[in-house]
């Protein structure tokens, strides 16, 4: 930790005030928290006051703040070679990509990189369009899957709604047993009926019409919404039954997150891993220290484009200093067994200290979740199951953060979402914290 | 420069032809050159061959490569905090922005920023589709807006045709006088007809469905066409008319290439500046060195999203490492005078230079450009402007890389687009080089 200037806390804040303009917000109403740095799972603002972020910032510092492994490879990049082309080769983007392979297994042929989560879905969309001559895309009600043109009208919330300029997109509902739509009264019900809805879709939509089913393994923002047993399992029938590409969005999920490299590879989600056709990523692959997210393509998708030109494209496709912090974070979650970590303090340290929270305060109606990836679904009233108001949820983060836990928040929930290298010792701080804040707000 | 291992470039060309998917093209017969490291206006492979870098990469490396304020910039950002939620705030993102906004003029309030271009494109677009409650968005069937949702369908090149998945696009026909739509005879009478036929093609949209006019002030991957005199103006004065928002790409002319900060505000493109209500930018900003992008937005659009939610977002908008290189290439760039040094190189030497070959070289029809941005426009007979074959670039582009220069090919044409730092003795190396080239094809 450098020495630290609290007037430069003051004048970051105040600059950002008047020229940065914020996303998903009325502008006038805010009032950014400023950080100064981070270590691990420990973020700090200018007066020195430290935080466990909870919250991995979007739930992308998978591997904590300020590795080390990644900002060396960041700055040895930055000494070599900074930005090249994306028609040019460039020895990091082949690493990168061969290791990102190596994780994913071997249907997959290669790796496309984008920016972002956003345009990792956007062109995903466009391969399994292109290779089924199809239009129509499936997705989810409960789903984020960014902000560009067919990534945000793919998203299910709200945040489509004024965004609506892409066509060819219908949704549906997926499966959700604390919140069913299925008047399902158990896990397995609900699976069979969220299937049973899904078909109909896409038998009333016209099989020949659909290119693809977009779902996020494990819906993130929308709950951190683990599918239940077949679910997954009998979406990849579907797909195979009507020749549907499926592609699933490991934008969050993915890299760590859930105590797997991929949310599909793991036993919460499935009794054997359900393969999809394409996975976007971004986020965790790197822990977003360079902007950067991709899409890792199956062989035989891949091969459609061996002579047939792939219409997109993008200046930053395999930028150096990301890729560089790419191989520099596998390396080291490899190496340091950081996947490992998030699996077996989600197994024994979060889950059980959500669940004995949620014991204590019925204000908490359901805890979800897997690995360093969770949330607390927060109710009024337990047996009406209605969302705790927005009020509430305002007070939670307030009490959070001034007890020293970065929260993150969305709707009536709180994520519990650490880096995946937290470690018992902080999940026992944070509970402690959590406990405290509840207490507080139900007073 | 560092040591080279020619086994190091053998190593990324088969990693990358193992495991890389590339943009816009057919994977299989893709040969990619690889770039092991550059300073200002030279690369190298790891053969330790030395080419001028006169495509600037995709145009973007306008502080030349490796420039040490940058590169140091960024490392010691990276030593700092590399990654940070958008809705926090960060010293260096407030710096960035205030850069921006100082260099754009007070018309300006505040910058979103973005992950590249395409991103940039699309919030712009939705900041005017909110701001006007209007849904179409017209733009020049000759311009390229990047390769999302919205951003593709705003494209008018081949780019858009397997990727019309977003409503509301309407193509209209720019200026062009080398090969114009109007049956002009002069620059006057182009720009004159080219604002009739836009006027009519609002009028016959319907002005109150039109949302948007997007342009690239100076096109750039359709052939660096300078809008002739007088059609800045007309648009904008159409703008007003029919209440529609104008934005500007400046993604590729922005940030010194036309040897301006911004190119609107230039001599070369209208008598006195014509203001846009948005700006869209990436690539010069910071010489692509970290992806970023972002929309400069006016006072009046910025003010409509005081207390109204602008429904858009992405997790690594303000990204630190990003904004530290704004910062780091933005004071370079004035402190050494780079933008200056793009205007003289281009008015002294590049222009008279390129001037000259084509009084040499039947094959180029026309030179268009201003600073370090310009265009060769190459015919098979000068009379009839017939575009040369694609076979002959091919043989160009080789005959050039031979000589140690990497090119900027497009279609029938040679971009002639060095970093901005461009010395008098490379240009004329360069011009040499071309010089040959065209006399070995030629022949
Ligand atoms: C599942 C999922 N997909 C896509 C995205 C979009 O990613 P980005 O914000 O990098 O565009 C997000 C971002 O939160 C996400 O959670
Ligand atoms: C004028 C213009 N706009 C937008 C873009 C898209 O930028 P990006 O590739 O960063 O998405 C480009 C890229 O070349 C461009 O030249």
């Amino acid at each position: 930790m450098t020495d630290l200037n609290p007037a430069d806390g003051i004048l970051a804040h105040d600059l950002d005030r008047a020229h940065v303009f914020h996303s998903w917000s009325a502008q006038a109403a805010l009032n950014p928290f400023v950080i100064a740095g981070g270590s691990g799972s420990t973020i700090w603002d200018y007066d020195g006051k430290h935080y466990l972020d909870f919250s991995s910032q979007l739930v992308n510092t998978n591997i904590g703040h300020q590795h080390p492994a990644v900002v060396n490879a960041i700055k040895a990049q930055a000494d070599l070679l900074t930005t090249v082309a994306p028609a040019h080769g460039n020895l990091a983007r082949g690493e990168a990509a061969k290791r990102i392979l190596g994780l994913a297994g071997p249907r997959f042929g290669k790796v496309f990189f984008t920016n972002g989560g956003a345009d990792a879905n956007e062109n995903a969309i466009r391969m399994a369009r292109l290779t089924t001559g199809r239009d129509k895309v499936l997705s989810t009600y409960r789903s984020y899957h960014g902000n560009t043109g067919a990534a945000v009208v793919a998203t299910g919330d709200w945040r489509r709604v004024p965004n609506e300029f892409a066509r060819g997109h219908v949704h549906f509902f997926g499966p959700f047993s604390y919140r069913t739509e299925f008047w399902s009264d158990s896990p397995e019900q609900e699976s069979e009926r969220a299937l049973r809805h899904l078909e109909r879709v896409i038998q009333s939509e016209g099989p020949s019409s659909i290119a693809v089913i977009l779902l996020e393994t494990i819906p993130g923002t929308a709950g951190v919404l683990v599918p239940p047993p077949g679910y997954l399992e009998g979406v990849r029938a579907l797909a195979d039954r009507y020749d549907i590409v499926l592609i699933f969005d490991e934008v969050m999920c993915g890299f760590g997150r859930t105590g797997e490299w991929f949310a599909w590879q793991g036993s919460a989600v499935a009794e054997s891993p359900v393969i999809p056709d394409l996975i976007t990523f971004a986020k965790g692959v790197n822990s977003g220290y360079v902007p950067v997210g991709g899409v890792i393509i199956s062989e035989s998708i891949a091969n459609a484009f061996e002579h047939e030109v792939f219409p997109g494209g993008l200046t930053y496709s395999g930028h150096p200093l990301a890729m560089a912090s790419i191989v520099g974070a596998l390396d080291a979650m490899e190496s340091e067994g950081i996947v490992r970590n998030a699996a077996s303090v989600g197994a024994e340290h979060i889950g059980p200290g959500l669940a004995a929270l949620a014991e204590k305060h019925p204000m908490i109606g359901e805890v979800r979740g897997v690995g360093v990836f969770w949330a607390l679904d927060l109710v009024d009233d337990p047996a009406t199951r209605a969302p705790i108001s927005t009020a509430v949820i305002g007070q939670l983060k307030k009490e959070l953060k001034t007890r020293g836990l970065l929260p993150f928040a969305a709707d009536n929930r709180i994520h519990v979402v650490p880096p995946c290298i937290v470690t018992p010792d902080e999940v026992a701080q944070a509970l402690d914290i959590y406990d405290e804040a509840f207490t507080a707000v139900t007073a």
